[in-house]
């Protein structure tokens, strides 16, 4: 059985040392999230993670969802309760406004939660998941009695919500979409029209569930400019706000997955469905990307916390595994064998792993604190650097570490040998679960065009700008001292290479947009190796002052390796993108279709 | 339903022009393949492996293997009427001695036949995939009368067979082996013991199975040196030849996998099983790794194998689907989107995988035909050069044609967006089944080992020397040549990338094993990534010498970008490569094992 301990020593350190997040206490809801608050709800999340969740994973894969002949879902054994448990404890709204029932605390500290989440059982995860996104979106472009109505239902936990996006002929290309509305004479919309790939579809955890669907009104143009959003409950809602009969939707058919059986995945039939207008008409596409964005930084998370969950079952193994002797001679000479740890090439494996890890988690706290900064500050510049900060890493941030997270998961499963393939160890269905995370909420070959051809020209470069001038001044500030050489001196050549790829777009790509498609991926992978290695700079910093302030814990000794090794063996990549990227696009483009 | 159609067109570009094959009919059974001969037994699998094999793929994975309470395994609906036609066509014994019933045609071919059947069904392939290496071990160290009994029965499909190695605690560590054999008057041993990870352990297509088992002698010495080779039939073969009753061997149990659902991969008991021994007493570990080198090449062409069948579809998808408007304006305006093949990443992706494929292919044909220059060649000096080759390569071809052949799989998987998530695309299939690629026969880390710890140093690293040698004059004689430049160029930066990085090994990891531990993969990898580079150079130059010629076929072409796209995105990657071998073991070994 797979185990899993919340890394909340690792959390800490991030809140408390790198990013000394009491330093914005002047923010509506950091001063509740006071350091004993911080301390209680990370611990009772992590123990939620730990003792109810993660052992209903493999349950949850095995069993699946099983959708009946009159179209009810039925979760796996134990989820429903553990949904009941999750709600009771008032996680669902943590960040949420508390006007409409929530605690206001800051979207840092759910990223956080999610993680463990995630890690404990990504299946289940998706449900309180998808439900945020959609309050998000409420909250955002729903009107006030939406608001009211949907809202504090959500949170409780009564309602669950969805996205419907993708139809079967249509997925990244939005435009293409046919599900269409018709208005109806009270203001309300019959919707019609079949959605695929839809998590949470239908399931047996709520009383209600509420669909956020994209449609197009009759006579609305074609294309991305004739679509709106409409909320749609599956049960319809009576005047007193209680839940009154079925409304038109239904799931078809579950979709055979390679992962995440736990997550109910709906094919959506509507068929005059009602819903309601979300925002305005035809700005369906302005509204839905307030649940991506939230959405994408989730399924960051997600990459993170499969790799963290992987990882720590890796090193597990390999402590206890006994196979062969270290090179240098037995280490455990009383034993048969010596623990598979003692090798270089299983440590490398780890190493690498964990220095994404951490890496990868600062990243995630660093970026769902500049969110809360540009939805709670109330200077207006620093609202708008912390807004430029997220719309450029939030395509990094999942892309990277969906890409990343599920590379890791393959390592570790490599740990065990043949045992990772059996399924009873676990190994093989974090690798199964994981694979998902690179592929939805745009697969990860549009981040990296998102990043190219829309974060990184907006506003002349801006967003992109001030990261370098960051990261170059933090490199400048302490290059000259000796013990945070190992870390800033390849900081900077990485950083010089990321600069170099960006002038080279910005001299190559505008007149030739296949330049800049051809190197996205790899300036996307570029640009999340700098950003690790500035993070990586910064925490070693910190664990420095802190073994010289005296403290001898050990994972700041375990800080400053793992920081190494990342600068060593995973920040010289950045060479070979730049190489790729200065390619161009020349040969990628030369073959017609029918040569391949 | 995926589809596959085998590379012939490929095939026969390496076989005529890239290594001609035709020089080679000096030596045993090269002159009896023929090219009409070859054309024949090419066409022939792979009109069986699309046609027989392909549809049965989804239905082995679905179905999996079934074993029942007393014992007996059902294979997938269609396996066994499958193997059947396969054994009739003569295809087990296509390359083994025509003394006991094979056709003595070269192994090179058994490989490319291998390579069609993976691509078609990995799961069935195994079933004569074991076969063949039990035959291997059986006519190399089995003793005349073993081989007439075991051999010909095998090549007729009547008798399959296994290998068995692994038990609960000991994998990679065989010395750590339980299975014990007790000397009987007759000359047999009585077998006891637990195996586990037997493909093809039991079934129903065959008559009988005959396992091959590494078991210890009652008071053999300690570790690998006590160890055994055993032939263990699953019903006993009575004097006549003719098959008899149980034989105390039984499979306790079908393993839960990841992929490969079609092969039954057994928990093997030996219960007081008679067996006879395979060679010398304590002789055990030598003759298994006959089969283990014969097992570690045709895994290498599994994932080769994965990785075309993988593009394949990832291409047909990519062509068909409309999805979004080329980046430099639609190029068909009249449909409603364009297909995804326009876009760059989406190309990009392509080449990446397309370049593998026939640069692995051109490895897989080179090396196979050394293997029968060492086993075929009257010259000593010829049989030891191509032997000195096999050795080198076999660990380098195995580890990075499966990890890459693995990677492949996921980067065509992502092609299909959403839908590549969904069982019923087959693309996850492909993921699951090429996974165990990279941990069978010695995971990856072990073939990196073997490359760096014992066949990089063998005989004062002669194999290594005689392949710089031999690259570096392929790249001296056509370094002058303006159309051989873009390939010769970065061959050289490549090779000598490789050669300081083993100069840095022998001057650092004598003494310091670690440095060599630490430093395998990557070696591994740098040195498969110049042997790519080495293959796509002279492939670049025959197309070229053949367009000179007026050969107008459109393969030719796509043979030029793809080697350059090779060139240019995926070879750089030895730079890092370099730098990691470079960094030395330090970091690696510095903490303590509480620490991760």
């Amino acid at each position: 059985m797979p185990i899993y301990k919340a890394p909340v020593e690792d959390v800490n350190f991030l809140f408390n040392d790198v990013f000394q997040i009491d330093r914005y206490n002047n923010l509506p809801g950091f001063s509740d999230a006071s350091p004993d608050v911080r301390d209680a709800i990370i611990g009772e999340a992590a123990k939620f993670a730990e003792e109810v969740l993660q052992p209903l994973n493999r349950v949850g894969d095995l069993e699946g969802c099983v959708r009946h002949d009159d179209g009810r879902v039925t979760t796996p054994k134990g989820f429903s309760e553990a949904f009941r448990q999750y709600t009771e404890g008032g996680w669902l709204g943590l960040s949420a406004p508390a006007e409409y029932g929530g605690q206001g605390l800051p979207v840092t500290l759910t990223q956080i939660m999610s993680e463990f989440l995630t890690s404990a059982n990504m299946a289940f995860g998706m449900y309180p998941g998808l439900t945020k996104g959609a309050m998000a979106a409420l909250l955002v472009h729903g009107s006030e009695e939406q608001k009211k109505l949907f809202v504090p239902r959500m949170i409780a936990g009564d309602w669950t919500g969805t996205m419907n996006l993708t139809e079967p002929h249509c997925g990244t290309d939005l435009g293409l979409l046919r599900t269409r509305a018709v208005k109806q004479a009270d203001g309300s919309y019959k919707i019609t029209g079949t959605k695929i790939f839809i998590s949470a579809g239908e399931h047996d955890m709520a009383e209600n569930i509420i669909h956020l669907v994209l449609a197009r009104i009759e006579g609305a143009p074609a294309g991305v400019k004739g679509i709106s959003l409409f909320v749609v409950p599956k049960r319809t809602i009576n005047a007193d706000g209680s839940v009154g009969g079925p409304n038109g939707v239904s799931c078809g058919s579950i979709e055979h997955k390679m992962g995440i059986h736990g997550n109910s995945t709906c094919v959506m039939n509507y068929d005059d469905a009602t819903g309601w207008l979300v925002g305005a008409e035809n700005k369906g596409m302005a509204a839905m990307f307030v649940m991506m964005n939230e959405a994408r930084l989730g399924v960051g998370v997600q990459g993170l916390a499969m790799s963290e969950v992987a990882y720590q079952n890796a090193v597990a193994y390999a402590r206890e595994r006994l196979q062969g002797r270290a090179l240098t001679g037995a280490k455990d000479p009383d034993k048969p064998a010596d623990p598979i740890i003692v090798h270089p090439d299983v440590r490398r494996t780890l190493l690498t792993i964990r220095a994404f890890n951490e890496a990868a988690r600062a990243m995630v706290v660093w970026t769902a604190l500049k969110g809360d900064i540009a939805h709670r500050s109330a200077d207006e510049k620093e609202r708008q650097a912390a807004d430029d900060h997220m719309g450029l890493m939030t395509p990094v941030l999942k892309g990277v570490l969906t890409d990343s997270g599920f590379a890791n998961t393959v390592l570790a499963q490599q740990v065990f040998g043949g045992h990772g393939y059996i399924a009873e160890h676990g190994m093989e269905q974090f690798v199964r679960d994981a694979r998902i995370a690179m592929i939805y909420e745009g697969t990860n070959g549009i981040q990296a065009l998102d990043l190219v051809g829309r974060k990184l020209p907006r506003d002349g470069g801006r967003a992109a700008m001030a990261f370098f001038a960051e990261a170059g001044a933090y490199a400048k500030a302490h290059g000259d001292s000796d013990a945070m050489k190992p870390y800033v001196a390849p900081l900077s050549t990485a950083l010089g290479h990321l600069q170099q790829a960006t002038m080279w777009l910005m001299q190559n790509a505008m007149g030739k947009p296949d330049n800049a498609g051809a190197g996205a991926t790899d300036y996307m992978k570029l640009f999340g190796l700098v950003v690790f290695g500035y993070m990586w700079a910064q925490m070693a910093k910190v664990a420095q002052d802190k073994i010289a302030a005296g403290d001898a814990a050990p994972y700041l000794k375990a800080k400053l390796v793992t920081g190494r090794f990342f600068m060593e063996h995973m920040l010289p990549e950045t060479s070979v993108h730049l190489a790729r990227i200065q390619s161009g696009a020349a040969t990628t483009m030369e073959l017609p279709a029918e040569a391949f």
